[in-house]
């Protein structure tokens, strides 16, 4: 019985998409707020581009797959968000931005952008990974903490929805248990 | 070994706060933007006011106590919010403001807020509570249907924090198992 | 993914069972030994009951309906346990046993059965029910405290299977999120 | 409030040892009777091998270390168990006994023991870990699979205790979020 937020049942779905459950805490967790600066990528379905950028001032969000950016391109569309720029580029060979307060990284091998993610964060600006497998958080964090990032804390998130009905209060049957690792870490 | 975002360590804390992971799913599910004009109450410390108030255009936040509005003021005041205003006053006898996109909450006897809420909230709005007791979340949804709310929708929100480290990776040993019920609802 | 113990693949299933999860944590928080005797109620698929007669000297099973006592007298001829007595009746109104050490209840309104289970259980003997909704166990636990039973103490039992692959280790992505409260009390 | 079943209130803790909710998933997803012979290794404080004890036919029992058999020699004492045999010795390098139903591992690098458990087991015998780092069970069930055990299934438990009062009910807000992985396997 889980209900989707309803902007996110307008949204279409290709590849697999970041949850609403794991997109509320990159926000609450990252501290981004209207005035923030984001990169994103991969772009995937959009869905995390999407949110990010109706709550930022100014989103990039990178894939370097033109069949993915085509569905981010219309969920784009479909919430009407001028300030999100899909681009058709690799993070691992390079982030065109600076200054910039937060970078999300959902892609295999996260730790190979994070030399170019340094370049691009301002001071104090934070990098999440999403991450379904624990030898990837691993290997991943071994990274961050090589690269000069700090403060990394890996979270999963679970959202456990309950029944509450006249007949009787429960927490539903089944539900997800997992979709992915997630790592905060910031530049000092 | 729980880290709280950044701008949280900022804050002072007062009565019983709402946690980050709590307030990342609010906004999430709630799906407020940019544009958002939210009214919060009780405001208590401040947290999920100020946290709103750094996403959304406009928040109002309630409170009858004289000493949490101050807690918030000062919140509201070390992250320089000018787009929060801390109101004394009784969301069970009045909400001054109309066409609002969301409403939270966080008050023991929520239900008795509903009739106001409803005057308050613009078609679609969304109204959150957050409350500890599953007999409140009982009450509260029953009085969600009788007053014409739709797509009742209650949840628990568990963020699990990993330790990964070079001698090995598995979560933390103990954590937060609960803090309150959120239920999500929209005016038709 | 989930993969029953391999005594239970054997065994038949027609209304709801108790499962193994919550076997294991009946068996492990009631102290029962092999010294101990059981009355349970109701059989239902037995499941419950065979599990406990395997570890225990003997286990009386209650239950009104026919049906069901067939299929938990199949499992228990399965699985050749002499030790365990199906009883057509009905707990609410007798218990034929004296000092036992532990009564299981997986009945709906299980607090009209523990007067009667009052004067079945020894000295210290053990309650224990088994109810799928929070109301439920409310008015258990009430009753509990009434009829002079201590230590009550309830529980819901998570087991969450992990995926251990060379492709990469993580929790499966869906699971049993809810099954019962299981509630333990003692016979001063 | 985390209550211990009424016989762990007796026993002495001296090395971490494996609590009553996981002693029970082992008990239930082995699928051990009273007509069980298990080894377990190592005794550490006991509390695994006099919970296997007081349910079946005769446990074996072997740590390298005196201090911790002490501890254990008390608790099999104050049960009074005479089916507990513990051993002052490495199942490293040896298990003497054939035919077993159950062996349990609580040991760093327990895929080392596989060699003998193999030896021990009899057909369709289980083989039980229990290891605290997501690194040590991908290595363990790596190894289980080229020593030809099959079936193997690792899971982590979480008992939730629930405060149902007067005032309202609720999961509590602490508790024990993670102790070791548990992998079953069985010999075919």
């Amino acid at each position: 019985m889980f209900i989707y937020p309803s902007i996110y049942r307008k949204l279409r779905r290709g590849p697999q998409v970041i949850l609403p459950k794991d997109i509320g805490i990159i926000i609450a967790y990252s501290g981004i707020d209207k005035n923030s600066v984001c990169v994103d990528a991969g772009t995937g379905s959009g869905w995390l581009a999407v949110s990010l950028a109706r709550i930022c001032k100014q989103v990039y969000s990178y894939d370097v797959r033109e069949d993915f950016l085509k569905i981010a391109q219309h969920n784009k569309e479909v919430l009407g968000l001028d300030n999100l720029v899909l681009k058709q580029a690799d993070v691992f060979k390079k982030i065109d931005e600076k200054e910039v307060d937060l970078v999300t990284l959902d892609l295999p091998n996260a730790e190979r952008a994070l030399k170019n993610v340094k370049k691009a964060l301002k001071h104090n600006g934070c990098v999440v990974s999403y991450l379904p497998n624990i030898e990837q958080v691993s290997k991943y964090v071994a990274a961050l903490e090589k690269k000069g990032f700090v403060d990394a804390y890996t979270v999963e998130v679970i959202v456990r929805d309950m029944l509450v009905r006249k007949e009787g209060t429960r927490p539903s049957t089944k539900g997800i248990w997992h979709t992915g690792y997630i790592t905060f870490a910031r530049l000092p």
